[in-house]
């Protein structure tokens, strides 16, 4: 077999249909955020981002990486082990602590991003509770569903935000076994938000755990930046809390918060945190910096959701049309995948604006998208080019407005 | 069902058998590497550190700490993205085309971590080619087990470092369908290596493609520290190289490395790398450093190499039994998992001296083992002391020393 021959030919078959990526090699200066200089085939040429999952430009911020250099000069780059040999470092344990605290939970516990959070705690409580279901939303991140699927627990897909479905699927299932009920609060692409409360009355009138995916609201909602849950003050009542260092608080890695008894159940028999070199400890102590900013500051969240607004009613006053949604993601809809890629290539030509284009597979076909994300970092005259520009293209491409 | 009570249960059964983990906080001061503060419950204590996987000392060299300190400063603290949406940044292309070049290779593939590319590899791969069945030598890494697991393909163990047996096992198999051989280079816990030239003979007369994790050897072997392969003179004909930035290069991060096609397929296809957020640009400018530094300099690899040496030679000297191994991983054998215990512990309450116990189920029962890993940084005082305190508590714990 010609194995090189066998990965062109299916390289070709995703450039047919137009789902090859090609990555924008971005240089930056943190100072001149959301700027930076764009690296092309070609030439080099200034742009403004407009598709960071660092939402609050904390990554940028002068103290986080302050923070950072400083642990790594301390400290030295890299913790060298396992959790379990000689890689647990104070900053570590010092994060751990404040993840706990932040969620009110009884502990936390670090992995080396949030898809290895998903795909390890997952994983390995679907295969070792007894008799374990596990529920999941049909809009679930790929890490969810992975770990889910390593699992080879049963599953039982439930209808997106639907509580309903999910009892009439959790009342469908024989007696016994374990119930895990795996959800996420912001959903990335739409940016719609899961009707919590109503699923933990569900979860709890069948005496489920619940597993929630708090990736894209850590940092962002609730008074000290908890999430979803904490704005709702309904922490308490989730089993299992699950975030990211590596978007709203800036740095990397991933995270559990919960009861102690879970947290050192999955640090004691999860291969994907046992087996694998432990976070820089001068990632933990950035990510340890942003969090404790972000529980006494909320000036981030406030200018965050302003520009939010502000490109809101901007793309309303053009009729470009965007999901409504809750949340700080702002999906201008093109339903076109082709179409979706032209206005990304012209936006950056033509205007030094990036913003990559969402196409199937990450979105269903006809619903292709740019996703939006506007941070703190953002001005006015930003957001103005980026509508103008906008407003621009949708006249050439001839796309529908929104009814006024 | 009352999870919590499942979890403790399970806990209290790990502590029953004695292998329940309790991990030890380090306080670090890179500049007095390899010594270190460690927390305990009750004090701290200066303790030496013998088992860490940051081999040559690299995460605690001055200009590896600065590079990612300066990168840190200059372009934040995190990426900001997946590599697809704005987290490629020009420190990731440059990394990637280092580790190309390092293994005489025309591309390479960064991923968070040599867990995440072992897991993310293998499964895509496995998956992925039609008919494929995977040949995995018997001690091959959690990581390697997790991602064959994931990718449901035909799996079939053959005896480890046995390529007669590898290939009685392709010979046995049905024709037709893709093959991937996977093993390591140097093996962690015993520190033996593979006979990779036998091994590739094999895999070539069978059309296999060879899948080779060199993440305990790379900058540590070869005159560009490229691994084993390197020094072998074998890199061209292996299909991929895995290989880590967490171990001897000193930071954070996995990578494979292989034919163009072969990385953009994997870069195209595997949820692991395509759903996470990338490294931070500071750390793949870290790893950066630490690769061309090693790359020009063997000072580090000579330093070790002889103080692996001296420690063996002390070693046997006092008739203190250690496994015979051509690498620098020295396991000093107990064959009790509580005698290994008792060490540990002894050696770090009287003597200072941190080296973490291996029990089952990392190594089989009854080969229980100080894992000691010898730094350029460890000096012939530290040597001393610990071959002195490891004579002691042999004779006080009636340990067999080894014939003479």
């Amino acid at each position: 077999m010609n194995y090189d021959a066998f990965f062109a030919d299916k390289l070709d078959q995703l450039r047919a249909e137009g789902n090859y990526r090609v990555f924008a090699e971005l240089e930056r200066d943190a100072t001149d955020a959301p700027h930076a200089t764009m690296h092309g085939a070609d030439k080099a040429r200034p742009v403004t981002v407009w598709c960071s999952n660092d939402y609050l430009g904390m990554g940028k911020s002068a103290f986080v990486r302050q923070a950072v250099a400083d642990a790594a000069l301390q400290d030295g780059a890299g913790a060298g082990g396992t959790r379990n040999i000689s890689g647990t470092a104070t900053q570590h344990v010092a994060l751990e602590a404040e993840l706990a605290d932040l969620h009110g939970k009884e502990a936390a516990l670090l992995f080396t991003s949030g898809y290895v959070s998903n795909w390890a705690s997952l994983s390995t409580l679907g295969a070792l509770l007894p008799g374990c279901t596990i529920l999941s939303d049909e809009m679930n991140h790929a890490s969810m569903i992975e770990g889910i699927r390593h699992s080879r627990a049963d599953k039982v897909i439930w209808k997106h935000n639907d509580p309903e479905d999910l009892n009439r699927k959790l009342e469908a299932l024989p007696k016994g076994g374990a119930r895990l009920i795996a959800f996420e609060s912001v959903y990335s692409m739409d940016g719609d938000i899961a009707p919590i409360a109503e699923i933990l009355d569900v979860a709890e009138a069948h005496g489920a755990m619940t597993y929630l995916d708090e990736v894209h609201a850590v940092g962002l909602y609730g008074p000290q930046g908890g999430g979803i849950a904490e704005s709702e003050g309904l922490a308490h009542r989730v089993s299992l809390i699950e975030g990211t260092l590596g978007k709203a608080f800036g740095v990397m890695g991933g995270y559990i918060a919960g009861s102690a008894v879970m947290c050192d159940f999955v640090r004691s028999f999860a291969s994907g945190f046992i087996f694998t070199t432990a976070l820089p400890p001068a990632l933990a102590a950035g990510a340890l910096t942003s969090i404790r900013h972000l529980r006494r500051s909320d000036l981030e969240r406030r200018r965050q959701q302003a520009n939010v607004a502000k490109l809101r009613t901007r793309l309303d006053a053009m009729r470009l049309p965007h999901l409504d949604n809750p949340s700080h993601i702002v999906p201008v809809m093109v339903g076109d995948p082709f179409k979706a890629k032209f206005l990304s290539d012209t936006l950056l030509e033509q205007h030094g604006i990036y913003v990559q284009p969402i196409n199937y597979p990450t979105v269903p076909k006809g619903t292709e998208r740019l996703r939006i994300t506007p941070s703190p970092l953002h001005t006015d005259a930003d957001i103005d080019r980026l509508v103008g520009a906008l407003s621009d293209l949708w006249s050439q491409c001839a796309l529908n407005r929104a009814v006024a």
